[in-house]
């Protein structure tokens, strides 16, 4: 049936076999202006506006664990991921549609609250839900969502844009996505540990982690405010991986190298709270943690003052440099950490 | 966290879980023609276009099962299951995005398989592959499949336009599929039995059921052929879950009752072989066998001819009634079997 030679994926890694995958699929339409290798896919519409759209799966015990995520937060928070896609392309998200396979053990209840944080987050980023395919399932949750946007033509901003002398941004604060789920984590443990049926964790002093974790907020603001200050950034991406590797993407697909002092890199207090807490490094939190749901952009030097007239909740973080594909951290303490932008 | 209330999935349905979220979503957008309910959502693009988007999720053990499945055969009709809604509309199909979330036990090899597959899909439908997340999966292959596509906004075919006089057509032959997949199953069973590593059935004289069922295509002719003979159906459907399903979908939508005569039903030889062979009522594959992937559609009928000119493989079964919103099945005997069309 298939070819008899076994490589593992782990072996080439899962964005490994999406590059395979895109080398090898040959079939183009002249009207697909921008295909696999962005956060979105771009198609041209009429009148000047481009199509955007995206998709992404959901998988109960690889991406959400129902020990302590809600249902209506888990609803929230894929719609979150679907239109952060979109905003990153600087477009305008219009509708979702989302499918579910469904086990026995969900009550059309428990799918009910999911549809709340649904309906709640449609309202947040005003995108309608247009579609809903729902199955049923043997063991999982599995969840895929779709999102489409549109942008005018002269203001959609791709990941390949970012030019030598840019500065690198981010928005809000970094880690406190992973610093949330290592407190969950945490709870779960003792909850099981605990041998008892009912456990209510107190979260209190850990709200902003743990909120930051269960329902982040795309970040449809940075994309309003440049709109409102008339800036275009070279290049963007949505923070859901880590900052490194978003940075590893962008300078990928730009063809530049970057260089960005760890410092700079903005990192709530609570995040830090927990990292000292947990005795990790707080910068391994900021730099690798996903789901963020923060924006990374590339902008001309000279238009940092302009945004910041119209948005104050962003940080310069680094610089484009040359062309030597590096990723270079500088510490802030005579140390470099120097990492490959992968091909 | 959730409601102490447990309502099995079962005891609704999953059309009924659906029905209950579209009821209850209340957010919209103007710029949504078309939300839940149809083949694909409809949005308004430029320049009297709409744009359509699908979107489906398979999940392996429910939706798919590798004992007899080539991946490649698996490729290439996720494409046709989320093209074919795009055709459904009367629309022409411009991309395809697919997520995949793959366990372990499958290699590169395999998912190389998939996507030559999903590659000659898109070759045969000339849509583009544009986006594809791919993910780890515990147990399971899932995958998510998008599509989209334009139309021009005089030339959007909904479920909802049935009138009462209408002919109802069927494309191709019906039942074809499901004949495929008790033969497979006949075959699993066989081989597990047998108790051998390696199993080669003899499936040579069931070569054309077994395709519909492996790799079904869809009827992207019908769609050409009613562009040439400037003809517009009134209400159009893909058939995936059987005729009667997909029946009582456009009855309801468009808010009409319909009979249909069952001799009149397409079924192919090879597919009553199949039925006499299981010993079972070969109008049970036709009527309720899920996964043809061809079309039915209403047309006012002095447009019968017309279409004729153009296209052939298509028969009429029957007629949009009264509103009395029953599907009234006429089986040439002096029988006929009445179905509630559900709200």
């Amino acid at each position: 049936m298939a070819d008899q030679k076994f490589n593992s994926i782990q072996e080439i890694g899962f964005t490994g076999l999406i590059n395979r995958f895109d080398a090898k699929l040959s079939h183009q339409r002249d009207d697909v202006v921008c295909g696999i290798g962005d956060d979105s896919s771009v198609v041209s519409a009429a009148d000047n506006q481009l199509f955007c759209t995206t998709s992404e799966i959901f998988l109960e015990g690889v991406h959400f664990d129902l020990t302590y995520t809600p249902f209506h937060h888990l609803g929230y928070k894929i719609v979150t991921a679907a239109v952060s896609d979109i905003y990153a392309m600087n477009a305008e998200p219009q509708q979702v549609l989302v499918d579910i396979a469904v086990p026995n053990k969900y009550s059309v209840q428990m799918m009910e609250q999911l549809y709340h944080g649904i309906e709640a987050a449609s309202k947040d980023y005003n995108v309608q839900v247009t579609g809903g395919d729902s199955t049923a399932s043997q063991q999982i949750l599995a969840i895929s969502v779709t999102a489409t946007g549109l942008v005018d033509k002269g203001r959609v901003v791709y990941r390949s844009g970012a030019k030598k002398g840019d500065v690198i941004c981010v928005t809000g604060d970094l880690g406190g996505a992973l610093a949330g789920l290592r407190i969950l984590l945490r709870e779960k443990k003792s909850w099981k540990d605990s041998g008892e049926q009912h456990f209510q964790p107190d979260l209190e002093k850990y709200e902003y982690v743990v909120q930051r974790q269960l329902v982040p907020k795309a970040r449809f603001d940075i994309v309003q405010a440049f709109k409102k200050a008339d800036i275009l950034p070279s290049s963007m991406i949505d923070i859901t991986q880590g900052i490194v590797n978003e940075l590893q993407f962008l300078g990928n697909q730009s063809q530049v190298g970057m260089e960005i002092y760890s410092p700079a890199v903005p990192i709530a207090y609570e995040t830090r709270n927990v990292a000292d807490e947990m005795q990790e490094d707080v910068d391994k939190y900021a730099f690798y943690g996903g789901e963020d749901f923060e924006m990374a952009f590339t902008l001309a030097e000279e238009q940092v003052e302009k945004l910041k007239t119209e948005f104050e909740d962003f940080s310069v973080i680094g610089k484009i440099a040359s062309k030597d594909k590096k990723l270079t951290i500088n510490t802030g303490e005579d140390k470099s950490i120097e990492i490959d932008i992968f091909k």
